[in-house]
C-alpha cells in the first residue's frame, strides 16, 4: 500500500506471492507471450530516482524478415500529478508542471525515445468534475501558437523527438474550447491537432459543459517513426473509435486519459488491450496519477455528500501490442515513465497470421450500419409465432 | 497441474498464494465488481460430482427499480470433451456426447436454468485443423429436422429451457455446410438459426474449407427470457460483429467457440469482456476442453513435424457483465457447468450510467466507414510538408 492507502501495483503483487512454478503460466494467461525487459542507461535510472518518478522499461521483438529491415522505435508514456496545488496561480501550476514533464522528457531522451505522450490535459488539473467555468478555461490555449506548443516544440527539436501534447484547446476565432492533442513532429514543426471524438456524460460527470464531440474525424499522422493517432480518453470504450484510426492506417494509437475509481479501474485493462488485438496495432494507455483536491466542495450526482475532489487517478499505464501481449502497468500512486521497444513490423506479421481486416466484412458492416441509423431501421429480431 | 500437465485455473491459483489483505484488491482490478456466488441445489452438486464434472454458479446483481421488477434468469453454459475416440463409428459418437451433454443439462435444469448454450459444434471432434472431407462433413445435420435438433427440441420442452445449439449445418437442397448456431425456444419449437459471421484463416488454419461466411446477418432472438444472440467463435476477434448483435438489440451475446493453445489464451479474457463493456450487455464465452487426436496426422503450416493433435482446448468458459465484472472461469481441463444469475435490468443502469450509445455518434461511422470500403478510399494521413 502506498502512503496515501493506495494498492501500489497488481503486477508487483503477482510476482511477490504466486510461486515460480506458476507465475510463467499466470502472466502468459494474464499478460500475454513474456516480453523482453529494456535495459536503460544508469544516467536515466539514476535521473529518474533523483526526481522521483518510476521508470519502466519493456521490449516487444518481432520476427526478422527477409525483405524489410526490423522498424524498432521506441515509444515513451509520461503519467504524473499535477505539481502544485489547484488554487496557485494559474500560469505557475501550468509552468511547474511543464518543469516536472520537461524532467522527464529529458529521461526520456536519454532513452532513445522517439515519440512521446503525455498525459490528458496535462498542463492543468482535471478540473472538469468542479463544473466551474473559471477559472479552468483560463488553461486553454491555442494548438498552434500556445506556450504549451512552443514549449514541446523546442522539447521536441533539442530530443529529435515527436511529443503528443494532450491539451485544452481554445480556438480564438470563435473562442470555443476543445480537448485536443496536438501533434509535435520530432523537427519541431506541429505536424497537426486531434479532437476528443467522444465526450463523457457518464453519471454527472458531463466535459460537454466546456468541450464539445470533436471535428477532426480520425486524422493519422505519419512521423519518420511511424504512423500514429491519439484516441482521447472516453474514446477507448467506443471500439468504432480505435477501429477508424486503424482504418485510417495508424500503427500506434495513443489513448491519453484521465480516469478514477471502482468504476472505470476494471475496465482500463481490457478495452486499450482489445483494441490492439482487434486493430492489429499497438496501443498506449496513458492515465493521470494522485488525488487532486479543489477549493470549492461539489457534489456528483451520485448521492453522496459534497466533496473536494473526485477520486484517486490510478495511473497504470501500459502498452499492448497486437498478438494479445502487453507490458505490466506503471504504478498506481506514483509519477511514471514507461519506455516502450516495438518493432512496428509485427503489426503486419499478426496480422498475416490472424487475417482480421481480411476477414472483417467491412461493406457489408457499412451497409448494415447505414440502415441502423435510419430513423425507420427495424432490428433483426425472430419471436415464437 | 492436471493430469495432462496443464495447469487448471488462474482464479485459484490467485486465491491459493496471493494474501487475503491484497486478494480482493487484486480481483477487483482483474475481475471488477465482487459478485456473489450461487448457493446450487444439493442434488445438482452431488450429481456433477457423479458424473465428474465442474459446476460453479455466480449471480450479477441490479439495484432496485421503482418501475420494472428485476428481470432475473439463469444462464447455463456447457463446455466438454467429446466422449468417444476421433475414430469411433459417427452415429456412436454423436449419441455419446448427446448423452454425456444430455446429463449436464439435466443438472444445469435442477439449478433452475432458463437459457443454456452449447460449446460450438458440440456433437463432434473439431475436425477442421485436419483438412480432410470425410468423415468429417458426414457431422453435419439439418438445422431443423436433424437428430441433434430434435435431441435438444425434447430437453427444451422437459425443461422449460432455451437451448443454443451450435452445429455443424447441412442445408439440403445445396449441399452446402454452415457453422450454425440453431436457437431452440423453451417450447422446444425451433426459434432459428444463426450462422457463423467471421470464418478463421488463422495461419494454415481454414475453416472456409468446409464453410463459409454466414448469410443471417445479426439476428437476435427473442426468448421469453430476454433476447440473445450468437456470435461463434472467430467473430469475437471483431468488435463490428459483437456491436451489430448489440445495435440489433441484443441482452445476452453468447460466443460457443472452439480454441487452442499459446496464440488465443491471453485474449479469451479481453475480448468477450471488452465487449459486454463495450456495448451494456452480457456476453457469455465458451470454449470446449481437452486435447482431440486423429487417426491420420496432419500438418499446419508451422513448420512443425505433423502430428495427430491441434493442441489442448483450454476451456476457461466465463460471463462478463456490462459494468466489466466477470465471473471467474470454469477449469482449463475439466468439463463444466457454469450457471450464472444476471438481472437484466443491469444493462439498461449501465447504459444510463455510461451511454456508449448514445454518445456513440453513429451516423458518422456509418457515413465514414461507406466511405472507406470503396475503392477510391484515400486515408486521413496528415504529413509533413
Amino acid at each position: 500500500m502506498s502512503a496515501g492507502g493506495e494498492f501500489e501495483s497488481l503486477e508487483e503483487i503477482l510476482e511477490r506471492h504466486v510461486p515460480e512454478a506458476q507465475l510463467s503460466e499466470v502472466k502468459r494467461i494474464l499478460f500475454g507471450k513474456e516480453i523482453t525487459k529494456l535495459l536503460l542507461p544508469e544516467e536515466a535510472i539514476e535521473t529518474a530516482k533523483e526526481c522521483n518518478f518510476e521508470l519502466k522499461g519493456y521490449g516487444f521483438e518481432a520476427a526478422p524478415e527477409q525483405l524489410r529491415l526490423p522498424r524498432k522505435i521506441r515509444v515513451g508514456l509520461i503519467q504524473n500529478h499535477i505539481v502544485l496545488p489547484t488554487y496557485a496561480p494559474i500560469l505557475d501550476q501550468i509552468n511547474a508542471i511543464h518543469q516536472r514533464v520537461g524532467q522527464m522528457v529529458e529521461v526520456a531522451a536519454m532513452c532513445d525515445v522517439n515519440i512521446i505522450c503525455l498525459q490528458e490535459t496535462w498542463t492543468m488539473p482535471f478540473a472538469f468534475c468542479t463544473r466551474e467555468k473559471a477559472p479552468w478555461t483560463e488553461f486553454a490555449e491555442s494548438a498552434e501558437e500556445g506556450n504549451t506548443t512552443r514549449f514541446c516544440q523546442e522539447l521536441a527539436k533539442k530530443y529529435n523527438m515527436v511529443i503528443v501534447s494532450p491539451i485544452l484547446e481554445r480556438e480564438k476565432l470563435h473562442n470555443t474550447i476543445w480537448n485536443t492533442a496536438v501533434v509535435i513532429s520530432n523537427s519541431g514543426n506541429v505536424l497537426g491537432k486531434t479532437r476528443k471524438n467522444h465526450i463523457p456524460r457518464i453519471g454527472d460527470f458531463n466535459e460537454s459543459t466546456y468541450y464539445m464531440e470533436g471535428d477532426t474525424g480520425h486524422t493519422v499522422f505519419q512521423t519518420v517513426f511511424g504512423k500514429i493517432a491519439v484516441n482521447i480518453c472516453y474514446g477507448r470504450h467506443h471500439p468504432l473509435n480505435w477501429f477508424m484510426y486503424s482504418i485510417n492506417g495508424a500503427e500506434i494509437i495513443f489513448n491519453p486519459s484521465a480516469t478514477v475509481g471502482a468504476l472505470s479501474e476494471p475496465m482500463w485493462p481490457i478495452e486499450a488491450r482489445n483494441a490492439a488485438i482487434a486493430n492489429h496495432c499497438f496501443t498506449c494507455a496513458i492515465n493521470r496519477v494522485g488525488t487532486e483536491t479543489f477549493k470549492n466542495e461539489f457534489t456528483s450526482g451520485d448521492g453522496k455528500k459534497a466533496r473536494n475532489d473526485f477520486g484517486h487517478f490510478y495511473g497504470s499505464s501500459y502498452v499492448a501490442a497486437p498478438d494479445g501481449s502487453r507490458t505490466p502497468g506503471l504504478s498506481r500512486t506514483r509519477d511514471g515513465l514507461l519506455v516502450v521497444e516495438m518493432d512496428l513490423n509485427l503489426n503486419r506479421q499478426i496480422s498475416d497470421i490472424w487475417s482480421f481486416k481480411m476477414t472483417g466484412r467491412y461493406a457489408e458492416y457499412a451497409e448494415e450500419l447505414s440502415k441502423a441509423v435510419q430513423r425507420d431501421f427495424k432490428p433483426n429480431i425472430v419471436k415464437e409465432e
